[in-house]
């Protein structure tokens, strides 16, 4: 199973993140490419730490939106956003190579990552972005959503990820950061949902209704010292389960 | 000979240069990497029409300062300028990929341009970003610059640009904008010093000394309709004088 | 009547439209406040050649999206844009100050306009920020949009704008930019259906209908030499009927 | 004696210091402009907190630079530094007027307030801004700058600060940061230097010679939790030495 979680949201003198501590963690970084988060130092920084300690780097590609952190739906036309996305991935790759690393995934973030769950229009003008830079790159989102659908019509490798802190409805969706209860925020239940979505493919529904959810990655973050222990107690959980974390394939 | 102008320079909504046309006259077109001017739909645009007309690509890099153009030198570290570098590459790099062309030169741009002729520590942070970018990257700019000279020492083919439009100095600098008769108004005589540039190697100083300027590349700038013509007037003059317009190599 | 028009958009390197002309045509200009549009220098020339020629000043607030212009929707917090919107008139009207001259009423600039119409979060929230500026300034915008709708109800003085080149539907509301002739070529009918609005209180409908439709100011635009002819005309169109040009008061 | 630090620093979703501490500690609070650092939301929070704490509000006016945190000095024009310049005033004056405060005093950040120390021409500028802004405002910074002389001179009340952590020369300047030494790093020795400069306008130079330092106002700054640490330090002494903490008039 992988483990994927948000570094290099940095941005000049401010900093966000313990990326030492989270590239402890993880399998996977999605690494903010300066539209949203992130500057040319802290990406350098964030690939040469994933790189020497073995973690895949991907592009966290956003809206260009650094006063709302990408965190704000924008109505960009399918040529601005695919400019934008292009932009991005050649930017981070650029910065990458320069030590040694590469991009080698790609995941939306914030407003891009919720509006490409339905905006077809959007998805695709992401998808033909990633698609003009590397018609092989993996593409990493909700499953069912339409950036995985079209990322995968259009013969990308497609990894679905999961949510070790988030409460599922019984049909598999998520439950809305709107509703109580949307967050666990108990380390033991996320350790649950972790194990249990890398064992058996499923999760207990806020309902109670066991649920089949199929996943290639974990998503976790670690914004906060909360966050960043209950992250490390997911890791020590799985680990302690049986389950290798590696960077899916 | 070589023939590089200025292109990508619109911004968004707002238009500059006349591309199209530019991009008939030039074998090279520096093309802007966003930071200074530029966004990535023109890039894209002005990579595709370069590669169309099988004109090469270079990374027109600059500060980061749209609001400034590039035109205001800023007091950036060596690790923020390599940083800053780095990323304009790659950026445009990837977009010009996507089109089927990429990127074969640098230049520096506006008050970096500038600034690399004597700031050795910021030529070094460029050039340790070319470097790190790409270790065979040819650099364009001025002869007997720290930019050209750092480059040179690191291993990069280095192609020297003269002016066609601008005074020089008995001892074959340029002439400071701030003096009088520093920019060549006349189109007859930009074009005298283009084909004395290219057939022989030198240019008469504003003095009427005679003075040896060795260029691989001659460029010309087409910002306004005047200076588009007598970008024209260059290129018919060069071609009657029998010299070939074709990429440094 | 009053004319309006959007003037001040150029930004650094890059102008926009023709001010010099539009501001001898209109009564009113929507001075941009440097987040779609305009630096402070722009501004700061705006204001001075406004004042000059004692044509009134209005703050054209927008979102924060210099590469977009404005043109494309954010969805933005109440708080952000409440923020968004005082700094934008606090800027501006110290720009003005200096140069004699004062915001005497605000305008929300394209994806925020149209926005505005129907998104009561927003327009409360623009309307705040005006309120906590100052309790009396007073709000141009389209008739029936919650935006002049909200600020009647806080006590501002509120001015209905009408369009002389837009078609209009037989409810009196704008026939979409998308629909085939949702936009008038003609200058002509545009001066036809200005002076009607001036002069009735009316226009005809796209399918021949008269509708009411009363108008404080006319919005025009000069972005091209074919509008600002268009402005000119309608200018003239007006003055012959009669209609004396004046901000609204 | 005033205290005054800088708060306001925080951006977008990244925050910096810890403001309402310092605004307990200070007299005079030197709030970001949105340039180099601040954002509508945070300026708004920071002239509330102020007003609420009854502590004076004043401009921190810096270089166009947020990646760069207005560390970095630029090369502006005249009428560049006092468009923006102007453009900063107003900008938090509104902010500031929203919650019943006002800009009571200008102080420049960062490169900015270190190139005003000799560079007339951009001095110059801003104090024109400043001027044409409100003839009245006071200036805070460096006694024998540039910036308080052309303030002076323009007719604007100067006060003169001094810093309780940094090493002064025999001649009364300040030891340049890049020297072993310059800064304090002990409480005791900042609390020291705070009060003899409070209570006999004198500070012992590196070197032992004790020196004239009149000020008017004491820096302090609380990016950290040992800077914090300090300044609470720093106030406390000033009390127990019957310093009356209180800002400039």
């Amino acid at each position: 199973m992988d483990l994927n979680a948000d570094v290099g949201q940095s941005f000049g003198s401010w900093s966000m993140g313990d990326d030492a501590s989270m590239l402890r963690l993880v399998s996977s970084a999605n690494v903010a490419c300066g539209f949203h988060a992130g500057d040319p130092l802290t990406m350098l920084d964030s690939c040469r730490a994933a790189f020497d300690l073995d973690v895949r780097v991907g592009a966290h590609v956003g809206y260009p939106d650094l006063a709302g952190f990408g965190s704000r739906a924008l109505d960009m036309s399918f040529d601005e956003l695919f400019g934008d996305v292009l932009y991005q991935l050649g930017a981070l790759d650029g910065v990458a190579h320069a030590v040694g690393a590469s991009v080698d995934y790609v995941r939306p973030h914030g407003a891009l990552y919720d509006r490409l769950v339905r905006d077809t229009e959007q998805a695709e003008a992401v998808v033909a972005a990633v698609h003009a830079y590397d018609p092989g790159l993996p593409a990493l989102g909700l499953p069912g959503s339409a950036w995985l659908t079209l990322a995968e019509e259009a013969g990308h490798p497609v990894f679905r990820e999961a949510f070790v802190d988030r409460a599922y409805n019984p049909d598999g969706t998520l439950v809305p950061r709107s509703q109580e209860g949307a967050v666990l925020q108990d380390s033991d239940d996320a350790v649950a949902q972790a194990v249990r979505l890398a064992t058996r493919g499923e999760v207990v529904a806020h309902d109670g209704t066991v649920v089949a959810v199929e996943a290639d990655s974990l998503w976790i973050h670690g914004d906060t010292p909360e966050a960043l222990a209950m992250a490390g107690a997911v890791r020590k959980g799985l680990e302690r389960a049986g389950v290798e974390i590696q960077a899916f394939a």
